[in-house]
């Protein structure tokens, strides 16, 4: 019996709706698997928790999570409460920048029965391999005069080694697929960083050659998307263009509310994290109608990263024979609710098992 | 008779087959006109020219520049010829700083006969106020150490006053349109710039209280600008953020190759530069099959920009008449040369002209 340790963090808005609808297909898979086990453990901490305490989470919150094998997040923020910055550096980017969760990954493809707001979208399946810990997101800098002098400056650190790391990862991840690799750059305009990152790729391709490799500008990489998402399979990209692109990835595939993303530690230190690409989505809460999608999806890619793949496939099959039947929240043109697709799926889950289709695990 | 001499820079690939098609069109409005005439100077900095003597533009360029009217620039970059970061900084990126063109305004309209890659695009008329002079475009930086140690440091710099100018410049504009402006911000993830940013914006709102705003993350908003493009009237964005926004905004339109731009002086001391948002498109140089619609529209913008917006207004909906018909170039899904397409919209501005329409001036 394998049980995994899992540190549920449903965090904000509609991040405390779509975790335990998650939470409660990864048990259903546990039975189905007969022989994983999760064991789950929530904390608080989130915006309401700031109001109270002051900060996000305890002092000693990463060294409660530290020796978890997974965090499950659902949502970080809440304008109205926090403002973004203090929330999110408190919690969300710490949690990946203290656990060295160098890597986040995010797929973007097609799903059957969710439209996608492309007129003609071929049959795109990518995926965005953004490095996820330091970058345009740098606490590095700060302000200096008054009034109309005021200046404030920012600054984005790309190192050498976790530039080439993102990229390996990206490249080694493309020997498995169809063998592409596509560097999002920047370099005609960002003067120091983008073309330190396009050397970097070029002597880190040619350790690769049998892959193939092409460079984009962040604009007409954005535009690509759009109007050829077919043409990509792995992309490598900064902390804010993999932040952006996989925001366009999930809008071309019909909505953000099912895009899955992990964010990966990969020195095996830290627990990983797995968090959907949405946010806490203020609009939405408590209408009982965000996508569960996005976490269930995302919970896949937990099971994946524990080689539990033949399990993750079965559940993508069965999130997809749902929204093939049109068993959809509103975000993608439905009427059901939360609950509503997550006890469909829930249900078609739990009939393969009764079927006894589990025998191959 | 009002004359303005304008300085012609093609510059590198299509920019040579686009901009000779334009002033064409100027042409011809000038006859219309009556009133107006062009005296076109063309320059041939570009990358080819880099090869000659070293530099993108000689020494004394800007001062060459500087006392006409206007700059109507094609397009800058030949990867093969000159890395991307010195042939802009060099010349694109030098006149827009050094001449103080602090604004780049760039709409993105539906174009009636031009196929969105959207499944169904609302009629969205958008513009994007880009902060055109400082941010992350910045040459504050460099590298440090060696080898696996090796760091890149990259400086944003977002000043109070570039920052409020851009966002003035936006309200007043939204003034004149649907009275509805929206800030691009990041501020969830980059610590020091974006909070900077929306501090100046809730100020800068203030002085207009008829005007109602909203602020969008980027990655957020570049998704919106997919599925809900009809939502925006104007949008304010930093340097960056406006890049990615107006390539997104040219692709939901239909393509790169027709949308307008124009980098404003707003002080009065430089010339102001016209090009339209495309680049130097390597892969169709050579083959006359640009689309010249880019820069045709971007030659309207500057007739807006000296006060002819009814001559303006013609030659847009001229072009709009031509497309309607389906006189296209390939991008736009037609079989259309640059000069087919030209030379009808030539043949239709010539025809009003000669029914007396032009009395109007
Ligand atoms: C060529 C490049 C430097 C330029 C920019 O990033 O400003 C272009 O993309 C644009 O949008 O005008
Ligand atoms: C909430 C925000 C800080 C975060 C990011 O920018 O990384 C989010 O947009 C994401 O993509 O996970």
């Amino acid at each position: 019996m394998k049980t995994l340790k899992i540190a549920n963090i449903p965090g904000d808005g509609i991040g405390k709706e779509v975790v335990p609808a998650a939470t409660e297909i990864l048990k259903t898979l546990s039975d189905i698997h007969g022989g994983l086990r999760f064991e789950f453990t929530s904390f608080p901490w989130s915006c309401e928790y700031y109001l109270e305490h002051g900060k996000m989470m305890p002092e000693d919150g990463l060294e409660r999570l530290k020796d978890f094998d997974s965090i499950f997040l659902g949502a970080v923020g809440n304008l109205k409460l926090v403002p973004d910055h203090v929330s999110l550096w408190g919690l969300l980017i710490k949690i990946r920048r203290e656990f060295e969760q160098v890597i986040n990954i995010r797929p973007a493809k097609v799903i059957d029965g969710v439209r996608s707001p492309l007129l003609n979208p071929k049959d795109f399946d990518l995926i965005v391999v953004r490095e996820n810990s330091e970058g345009e997101y740098s606490s590095v800098g700060g302000k200096i005069f008054q009034g109309e002098d005021e200046i404030a400056i920012q600054n984005a650190i790309f190192s050498r080694k976790g530039t080439e790391r993102a990229m390996r990862y990206a490249f080694e991840l493309a020997k498995k697929r169809r063998k592409h690799v596509t560097s999002a750059t920047k370099s005609n305009g960002i003067f120091h960083s983008m073309p330190f990152w396009d050397h970097v790729f070029e002597e880190v391709s040619k350790d690769y050659p049998e892959i193939n490799t092409d460079s984009q500008h962040i604009d007409a990489l954005s535009a690509f998307f759009v109007t050829r998402p077919e043409r990509f399979d792995v992309i490598v990209a900064s902390n804010l263009f993999g932040d952006i692109l996989t925001d366009l990835g999930a809008a071309i595939m019909g909505s953000v509310g099912i895009a899955p993303a992990a964010n990966i530690n990969v020195n095996g230190k830290f627990p990983s994290m797995f968090e959907p690409v949405h946010g806490s989505a203020p609009d939405i809460v408590g209408k009982g109608i965000a996508n569960p999608i996005g976490q269930i999806w995302t919970a896949k890619m937990m099971l994946d990263h524990y080689g539990e793949e033949e399990l993750g496939g079965i559940l993508l099959n069965v999130i997809e024979s749902v929204t093939r039947d049109g068993i959809l929240t509103p975000d993608i043109g439905g009427k059901y609710t939360t609950k509503g697709v997550t006890d469909e799926i829930n249900t078609r889950l739990k009939a393969i098992d009764k079927k006894g289709n589990n025998a191959e695990f």
